[in-house]
């Protein structure tokens, strides 16, 4: 029988998905499980949207263009002008995700042996990409102390070496709710010019952002227009994860040409999510209105239920729809087991996400679990009396 | 500026693609040109998809599986076993297209360096998956004389070397049409299992079988349980490209579980183009034979009305829609780009994909080039006119 690849076992299995088998032996025990665990937002996507599906008169669902339909990305350079982010429709490609815009940003920047730094807890899946690329994660630690704030410049000067040739964040960010203020990312600029990297940005979160703050793309840091790689995704926008449809975005053209090549090899994006991100650009501004309006709602909700629970600290987050909380718990991977296989509150009980999976720093995250409140506030509120009496009731727990 | 990947400047452009600035620019100057250069059908998809997709009453269009809709899969099954495939669930998982089923079949089963041998000519992508994968193709020549059959083993002996991990074929062929015989896979099963090589068969043409040949899949080949991945598409079979929707197939479940992984970190396929597949299933028996109809019809045009040509020889592919044709000229980059640019006839011409691009051998196919014939009867007998004007005036013909 022959072997797998050595990248096919280093690729690291999903942190959350792993608890999916007690979380289906749970359900399978009739009890009801409350999914703080993921992304997967239970907002209704918008009805333009699902009406133009409804409506089309398709014949052949043909390829589209490999960088996207033409209507589209014109249509995008109008979005982002709405956001204040000036692009022509050279700078956008589409792709199938954001996981596809990263995996062809990391394999046309970044050779096999390269490192690209994070700051750490960051989304998972990262990793899978660099493996798939051959790219090495490079860490660099933010705390909780300051709501996951972007980690001294020193830090990230320690971590650079011969073989350093990008920076990735999340902004606003997947697992950590932080927002990167102006004058972060201003520092940000300065180290990538400095020792000439690639700046790599995941902003699929843009439009969930509370308490009036603006979000600050890297498409507008001045002098970055080379170094400069944006990654998107109309998933979380329009709550339409499935579209699988995202965008790579860069004013660079060598490396959108080069991209591109990526792009033809798999011959095009799909043809209806692009005609559902078609119709999308005519979401009213009352869908994001209500949307954010609702996200306060449930942040307001989790964040305070969970400061008020004894030993628990949970940051502020002012963007996504996820926190870091710390718990007073020894393992947050046998914590978030243990709270599905042995543990029910009036048959109820929590599925949540170790942020081990969120840190490539082995150790940590063994207090920390990330939450996504994409629930409604009974489910939130539920969740939190679930979580309490749980943590009463653990027989690791540390204080 | 930071400089791009080795990967990036080493992926392949399209060999389809470069030609499309002269197609572009020959319809500015108001010619017609007839498209033989791309496996886009003109065939309708079936109703019952486009039904359903109308029809939808979804709500958030969600994430699915990773692996694939429980449903989907479960329908795959009795699909391969109309076949004569047998396969549990656990053995397909959905990706988005047989593109990406490759790329995963490619990054689980082999690591940067390892080899992989494929018949030439070979779908063009197939190297760009393999830089993706930082694996090296190595070429077995196949010839025109007996319709691009299976090279002699000994060939493939030759090249196989301590680094040769895997076998890769398209059964029926994209660019021959060549369908292999039980015989030439037998022959393939010895080898493969004497190597301890993976076997990847690319079958996604299976619907598309001419003069009652039948397909044998890898799949059937007994004691390659362990060794044989199968990769499939919708998208020729229900002429649904842009659908996005394809699986890789095997019953080795260390490679199924491993291609979870990087299947994991993208998410999930798209989910119309699931709908769309699942939809597909009930297509009726008519649909197929209606289209099998049109496609002898149209490749009994365009095979015997090139063999008509003074000078040009095509063989009669008996799977597929695509044929290669030698043809006199001395360079058929050169000759492709020439039809567009500087040749019409009744303000006419041809868009053709030069065979080079499908051969990893330098210096081959130079005197060929690959038809698909995904045009109706009347642009087939169109463009076949134009062809033998072309190649009266062509400069660098040869004979």
């Amino acid at each position: 029988m022959p072997t797998i690849s050595s990248k096919a076992v280093n690729m690291p299995a999903s942190p959350i998905r792993k608890l999916v088998p007690f979380s289906e032996a749970a359900k399978k025990q009739g009890r009801k499980v409350y999914h703080l665990n993921i992304g997967q937002p239970d907002i209704e996507t918008p009805e333009v949207v699902m009406n133009s599906i409804r409506a089309t008169d398709l014949k052949v669902i043909e390829y589209s263009n490999s960088e996207g339909m033409a209507a589209y990305r014109q249509g995008l350079t109008a979005y982002y002008k709405s956001k204040d982010i000036q692009l022509d429709v050279a700078d956008i490609m589409i792709t199938t995700g954001g996981s596809e815009a990263l995996v062809f940003a990391f394999m046309t920047c970044l050779n096999p042996g390269d490192e690209v730094i994070i700051p750490e807890p960051f989304y998972a899946n990262y990793n899978g990409f660099a493996v798939m690329a051959g790219v090495k994660v490079v860490p660099v630690t933010a705390n909780i102390d300051n709501g996951f704030a972007l980690p001294p410049i020193a830090d990230f000067e320690k971590k650079i070496t011969a073989n350093t040739k990008g920076i990735l964040i999340c902004n606003p960010g997947n697992p950590t709710g932080y927002l990167y203020t102006k004058e972060e990312l201003e520092q940000l600029r300065e180290l990538v010019i400095k020792h000439n990297l690639f700046l790599f940005a995941d902003e699929v979160y843009r439009e969930f952002m509370y308490d009036g703050a603006i979000p600050h793309s890297v498409m507008n840091l001045e002098g970055l227009e080379q170094h400069a790689v944006m990654i998107d995704s109309i998933s979380k926008r329009y709550s339409m994860c499935g579209a699988r449809i995202g965008a790579m975005v860069s004013r660079n053209k060598e490396v959108m040409s080069a991209a591109l090549k990526f792009a033809q090899a798999r011959l095009s994006p799909p043809t209806f999510g692009q005609l559902a991100g078609i119709a999308a650009l005519d979401t009213p501004q009352e869908y994001f209105d209500g949307v954010v309006n609702e996200y306060v709602k449930r942040r307001d909700i989790l964040v305070k239920g969970l400061n008020s629970i004894d030993g628990v600290i949970c940051p502020n987050p002012q963007g996504a729809f996820y926190c870091i909380a710390e718990l007073p718990i020894d393992d947050s991977d046998a914590f978030c087991q243990w709270i599905l296989e042995k543990f029910e509150y009036n048959n109820q009980t929590v599925m949540m996400a170790p942020a081990t999976g969120f840190y490539a720093t082995p150790g940590l995250g063994k207090n920390q679990v990330r939450l996504a409140y994409v629930l409604n506030e009974e489910s939130l509120h539920n969740a939190l009396i679930c979580l309490e009496h749980a943590l009463k009731a653990y027989p690791g727990r540390t204080n």
